[in-house]
Formats: C-alpha cells, structure tokens, sequence
C-alpha cells in the first residue's frame, strides 16, 4: 500500500543563482519542497543553503538530485553552455526552463530536449523578483500539457497567477518577448522623459507625478488600438499619423536643443514618416503595426 | 455707473479648426460665450458656426473681433504664417497659444509677442480632443500670472484641471514635450508589440490584456526611477542594465527572426550598450538618463 503523506513534498533543483533563481528557490523552499541548488560562481548560493537548499558540486549532481530541474540564467546561450553536455542526466527527468528568450530559441531548445527524452517545459516570468513566491506572481508557461499537470502543484510555489498557454513550446517566449518589447521601449522613453524633463528644470519627481497621468490613458488607447489592428481598420478622426509626426518632430527638436540624444525618437519617427509617405498619413497611429 | 451682468461673457477668438480647435470653440459655446473663428480652410467651421460661433472672412477679422484670440495648429511654423504680420492687431490683446511645440520656440513667440505689446500666454492641452470642455481636460499654462489671472475665467471652459505652471513662457512646451516624449515612445513600442505578438499568433485583443498588465506596474517603477535620477543613485539590486540589454537582445532576435523593423529598440539597446561599456552593468535602467 502507498502511503503519500502530502507533507511529503517533491524535490526540486534550481540552476542559476541570480536574484530571480534565488527567488525561485527561496519559493520552493518556503513551501517545504527539498532544494538542491547550483550555480556557476558557488558564492551566489550562500543565502539560499543558509535558509537550507542543498549546494551540488557540479551540473551533473545537481540534476541527479531532483526530478525537477528548474533553470533560470541569463539567456538559452548560458542554458546550453551549462545544460549542453546533460542531455543523458536529464533524460526522463523534467526541465523547466524559465530563463527568458526568443521563442525560435524555446522551440530549439524543446527539441534538443525531446530529441533526449527530456520533458521539456518552456517559461516566461511576467514579474518582478519581489513578486516570486506571492499572489502577484505572474508565469507562463507552454509545452506538453500532461508534463504541467503533474508539475503544477510543485510549480505553484512561485506563486500567483501561473497560465499554461498551450504545447508550442514558444509561445510562453511570444508572450514574453511582446510584452518585453512594450515594456522596455516604453523604459527608454521614460529615462529619457526624464532627461528632456530636467534639462528643462523639472525635477524628477514632478515629472513622475505627470507621466503617472499619461500611463492612466494608456489602457483605453491599447484597447481601442488593438481593435483597429484586429479589424484591419484604422480610423484617424481623433488623431492621425500626421499629427502625430508633428508632436514627435517637436519632441526630437526639444531634445537636440538641450544635447539629448534623440535616436529612439527618431527611429520611430521614421517609421512614422514611411507610413506617411506610403499615403497613411490620415490614419490612427495603429497604421504602424502594418507598417512594421 | 457699470453694469457688468454675469451673464455676458467676455468674447473669444479660437483660430484653427483641426479637430482640437472645434473642440475648444464648442467649449466656449457651451459656456456662452460669443465666439469667432478662422481656419485657412474655412468650410472645417462649419459645424461650430451651426452651434453659433461667427466665421470670419478674414484672420484680421478674427482678431479683431475678441480681446482674447486662442490659437491652435499644426505647429509653430503654422502659428507664425497665420499670425506673422498681425502683430499690430494683436498689439493689446491677448493671445494665448495652445499650438504644441518645443520650449525653445514658445520662448521666440513669447519674445516676439512682447515686442509688439502682446500679452502672450503659451499652453498645452495634455488630453485627448474628447476631453475638451469636460472634467477630464488638462491644460498647462505658463508666461505672465496677471495674464493668466484676467482671462482664467474664460479659459476654465475648457474644462478640468488647468494648471498655471510660472512666468517661464516655455514651461508649458517642457512638459508637453517631456510628457508627449514618453507617450509616443510608448505608442511605438505598443504598436511593434503588436506586430511581434501578431507575428506570433497572439491577437491583438488577447495581447492588449497582457499589455494593460504591463502599465499597471508602471506607476511604481516610474516613482523609483525618478527618486534614483533625484538622488543620482541608482541600485541594480533588483533589475540591472545588463540584464535589461539582454531582454532588449531577445526582442530584437525575435523581431528580425519574424522579418520585423527593429530600429527603435535596437536604438534603445544602443544607449544601454555604451553604459554598459562605461561600466554601468550593474547600475539600474534608470541611470541611462544620464548616460543621454
């Protein structure tokens, strides 16, 4: 007879030791599941044994260790330098790999994975380090929906809202990447808002206060923009590509004035003026999407 | 003895009838004052002429029929072609410029007005058209405070929350540009969001609810990031430059591998290169405001 005492909690290994592995291990062990962690530069650990995660000497221990193998290191070049030679170690074990890349790369990587007989999960984590291991957590996952299940009471450690989006591998990195690219070019406006701002004595933290307001617009337009790019119909009423280019041409004018540098600007300022000239200029801002 | 009845309002003359200027001439209208207007296309007057506002045959006319002249166009190029040689109309009255453009050309005008004893007021409407006339409007509004004080009456038609931002005539411009600088930023990394995530097989509506996700986390990052440039201190603790430059290398991957223009990120990855190669890798983003 089996005797499953769900205090029992399966093991787990965490590759990667930087602050977002630390956090996943922290989470892990936060939630009684034995942790066997590694990483390249061993130091990196030293938190994370003292709240009582396992060090391996090498990869090869470490993914000995655990039916589980969660990686999360900088990029899928770093996964195969680390994982590359593990093929047989891994094989009918289950790797989670939540480093974040491209999604081509997480479709190679699930069939280098299945090519070994490796289960092979894909992940996106959507949030912060402080988030891991609390209900704001948001992770995406993709790949085999039978490899989830069993999983997914040991990756609910994490935390929050975990979404499984299918079995293309890449489509948790789709979702990961789209948003990045919103997020990170929306970054570089904003340190450099925050340059244009001062250079015209505002201070940071007024500026803040303003840029606060335009981010509270910003949900209705996506919404009403993602209808036009849905709909394939992209009405300039309200405002229009043309309008538009004027406000960014004044924009790059401030900048320059003030010895900013204005290439993110004015590379999208082109783009602008290409749809334009292709005869959009009428047309919502939405246009761009076709144009890109 | 004066008779001043609070029901006779004082009149305005709103030049430019773009979308943005009907929507300031209605606002007037509502609030009953008379109101006359010009547009170098005079048939766009139609529909605030049929709410009562008086067409103008001629801009002369226009200015001369109020003590108030608001303009709004395209840009500054427009506002000078329209207004260039009526500096001896306008001489005594009050021009308040709601045109948006660069600090450094509010200044010109503002000196070009004062020259030709013009009371001048630069402003900037930080809201959509539909805003116009109702709560939701902003408007920034900066020169002369005794200017500002004889004709708020009359400009708080335009509804919401104006602010009266100081004697510095291009203080409107640098918040209108600063803020606009991120807006747009922004509108060019949703709108190539839109088209990775497309090229992806994720729909657009599906994308804008990950997206709205996304600037729910703004507002916070946003405060941080200013206290950090406030400080000149800036902690990659949590999120570095170098991971940042690794997400950007991802995107832009995932871009050019679905044949996607990737010049705005990769502009923006530029940026975070060089502070990279000036040893800034373990700084946080936000000290790419200086590196600018």
């Amino acid at each position: 007879m089996e005797n499953n005492q769900t205090s029992k909690r399966s093991s787990v290994t965490v590759i990667g030791m930087g602050p977002m592995g630390q956090a996943l291990a922290g989470a892990f062990l936060q939630n009684g599941h034995p942790v066997t962690v590694w990483n390249r530069t061993a130091g990196k650990a030293d938190a994370v044994v003292a709240r009582g995660a396992t060090l391996a000497q090498t990869v090869r221990d470490a993914i000995e260790a655990s039916p589980l193998v969660v990686i999360c290191v900088l990029d899928y070049h770093a996964v195969e330098a680390i994982l590359g030679h593990e093929g047989e170690a891994l094989s009918g074990k289950t790797l989670v790999n939540l480093t974040a890349d491209s999604p081509d790369r997480a479709r190679s990587m699930a069939k280098w994975a299945a090519d070994r007989g490796i289960d092979y999960l894909d992940g996106a984590i959507m949030t912060p380090t402080p988030t891991i291991g609390t209900p704001a957590a948001v992770v995406l996952y993709s790949g085999s929906e039978a490899v989830y299940s069993v999983h997914q009471p040991t990756l609910a450690s994490i935390g929050g809202t975990a979404s499984y989006l299918g079995d293309d591998h890449g489509r948790a990195a789709a979702f990961d990447v789209s948003l990045l690219d919103l997020f990170w070019t929306t970054m570089s406006g904003y340190v450099h808002a925050l340059a244009l701002a001062r250079a015209e004595n505002i201070s940071p933290r007024e500026f803040a206060r303003y840029a606060q307001g335009i981010v509270a617009i910003l949900p209705d337009i996506m919404e009403y923009m993602a209808e036009h790019v849905e709909e394939d119909s992209f009405p300039g009423d309200k405002s229009n590509l043309n309008s538009a280019a004027a406000g960014m041409e004044h924009i790059i004018h401030a900048a320059k004035h003030n010895g900013i540098d204005a290439s993110v600007l004015s590379a999208a300022y082109a783009i602008a003026r290409q749809a334009i000239d292709a005869g959009y200029g009428m047309d919502a801002f939405s246009r761009l999407t076709d144009q890109l």
